[in-house]
């Protein structure tokens, strides 16, 4: 590496999945047809009434900053579904309105993370959100889980792994790549133990709403003293308009605010006036039938994946992937994922994208397509099994 | 603070302009009709064309995620536009769309600054910027500058400030506040100096465009090993669409590709798609028009402050801003501005916002306001000086 690049970089891991990505285009680009599984984007469209919304402010040309917690308005609607979804009362001024999930990490960790200081996070789990911790020179303090727990931490992992340099823990539910959810209880006891112990919270509530058997809880169901961080991305089908949200604790509104205020003026304008129209009811039951579409995918891809020996410990409650044991056909599940494109022309991400915790022997599959196009997939995958 | 809000917090300076502007929406609340001369933002509205263009992509209602570093076309039209406007060749690779100029400092300043190194600015400047360099750890090494430099650094005031713990130096030209340039002497000199110095050299271009007799250089003339940090937010008047882009060096292309995939995923699709329509000969033309116009309410503005007692030491070359020393009539411009806002309603940016260097007897006047209302604020202006 050149002198020049800063250290923080060095330990920022790669997605593995860019190289497939890149071939799969290759592939594409010379005729072949690829079945994207490796996708964490969903295949729908952003809802008509979303989009208008966006259009209508555009058509007004004056498309200017906003304030940089955002619109007042699009803040007082997330309180208000706050009330709605989780009955919590979360005051609009804890809430921040930010460039996606990932503005909502730089600020939630910029005003709480110390460089050297540790953010227990279960392994496995969505890459970016350690490498956070490394943009901000701090460490993850990895924590093997398994099915034993539903790929959760619990209270008595976290009290563990604890140490004089831990600043807090990270609880992703429903888990990327896992898409299982932490148990009520352990939420509420996670919670209590970190601030007994006086560190952060940051419960990533970005897969709510894409929610198939119970309903997730939210880290606001038990503190006020947690950060939450949430997206117009997933649920709402808004990735590429890049909005999400950050509620924070209290006394860290004013630090949030200058952060904000400088990191990024403010959020996309118009894309903040489309999703002032996302928590419409006309919406909201738009999105839950995309939802039940969506538990009919979980439920054709698991059985699937089951009957062809792929072993998957606990069914996915949440998000949209499953996170499959291929043991039965291989040690290196990044080599399996590269042939299985290669040959067959089906695009996975491999298990050493979420970690070191058994990574090489899963493999994550999304279910943002059809089931059509999944039944082609699996047919594929057959074919490759049997060679 | 509570301990718990990280250090790099402490130091982020607050910007004293925010306290005038609640202010003023509390007047205007009361029915007080305000001028507001403190807006760093465009009056225009965003150009038909690139409105139309992002229309007609979010019409498509396939608002989904692109590469991390921006769209392939877009990269390229900049690309172009480096080729037509300073006979430079910068290669697509090299080019990052980014979430505003301030993603593009994220991944500057991200890349290259380790904890407690530093980066020489110019004082007066940009509190943005030094906050950047504070968010990673860094430390500002502010140097005053004056109208012998036209408010620039030069290699010789670099050279007498670096030392063993500088990474880099930041050079913005146009500058905000004072409107100034660099001389092409001194760029050319300051970039290789640094580079001799095995530094990094910052460039913010993003005043650009708007600079009115004569044209400004790009660091990219005389090198390719600088950072160069634009936006469509100034001279394409398209702040709230949240788009910008940095130029980087060969060598940080990897690292930088890195890092915008973990902390953005991607800057706002349909922003990018509209900044593609940015660089039609139509729109430059329509550009260059209001560029035009803006020469003209600088000289209307510049001719009345002077007349009424400013001192302003050298005639701004381009952005929209005029620093006027007020120590004729105050040695407190931010009471001065307060005053002003409170008994006129003429809303103006005190110095303090832009660092320590005789800041308390400046003022900074934005010209994003159309000539009847600043001859209205001149007026005022003079009622105020008269009391």
């Amino acid at each position: 590496m050149s002198p020049h690049i800063a250290r923080r970089m060095e330990a920022f891991s790669p997605f593995y999945v860019m190289e497939l990505l890149q071939r799969a285009k290759q592939l594409e680009a010379q005729g072949k047809d690829i079945i994207h599984m490796e996708i964490g984007e969903p295949d729908y469209p952003t809802p008509i009434n979303v989009l208008n919304a966006g259009l209508k402010h555009i058509q007004t040309g004056q498309i200017k900053y906003t304030a940089a917690a955002g619109l007042p308005e699009l803040r007082k609607k997330i309180s208000s579904y706050y009330q709605l979804n989780y009955a919590v009362d979360v005051s609009p001024e804890r809430i921040f309105v930010t460039p996606g999930a990932s503005g909502a990490f730089l600020l939630a960790l910029g005003v709480s993370l110390n460089p050297g200081e540790n953010i227990i996070m279960a392994d496995p789990c969505y890459p970016c959100n350690s490498n956070f911790v490394q943009f901000f020179e701090g460490k993850t303090q990895f924590v093997n889980v398994d099915a034993s727990t539903g790929y959760q931490l619990t209270a008595n992992l976290i009290e563990q792994n604890w140490s004089a340099s831990s600043r807090g823990v990270l609880i992703a539910s429903p888990s990327n790549p896992t898409g299982t959810l932490i148990s009520e209880l352990q939420l509420k006891r996670s919670i209590e133990l970190v601030n007994s112990l006086d560190g952060c919270f940051f419960s990533d509530e970005i897969y709510h709403g894409l929610v198939y058997d119970k309903k997730a809880c939210s880290a606001l169901e038990f503190s006020d003293d947690v950060f939450v961080i949430n997206s117009f991305s997933k649920y709402f089908a808004m990735t590429g308009w890049r909005v999400g949200w950050l509620i924070v604790p209290e006394h860290f509104i004013d630090a949030v605010e200058r952060l904000a205020q400088n990191i990024f003026i403010s959020t996309s304008t118009h894309s903040q006036y489309a999703a002032l129209a996302a928590f419409s009811k006309q919406n909201l039951a738009e999105l839950n039938l995309r939802t039940q579409k969506f538990a009919n995918r979980r439920d054709f891809l698991y059985d699937n994946l089951l009957r062809l020996g792929f072993d998957i410990a606990i069914k996915p409650e949440g998000a949209f992937y499953i996170y499959a044991n291929c043991s039965a056909f291989t040690n290196d599940s990044f080599q399996f994922a590269k042939d299985l494109l290669e040959q067959e022309g089906v695009a996975v991400t491999p298990g050493k994208d979420f970690g070191k915790n058994e990574a090489n022997c899963h493999i994550r599959f999304a279910y943002t397509a059809s089931i059509a196009k999944m039944a082609a997939a699996i047919e594929r995958l057959e074919k490759f099994l049997c060679r």
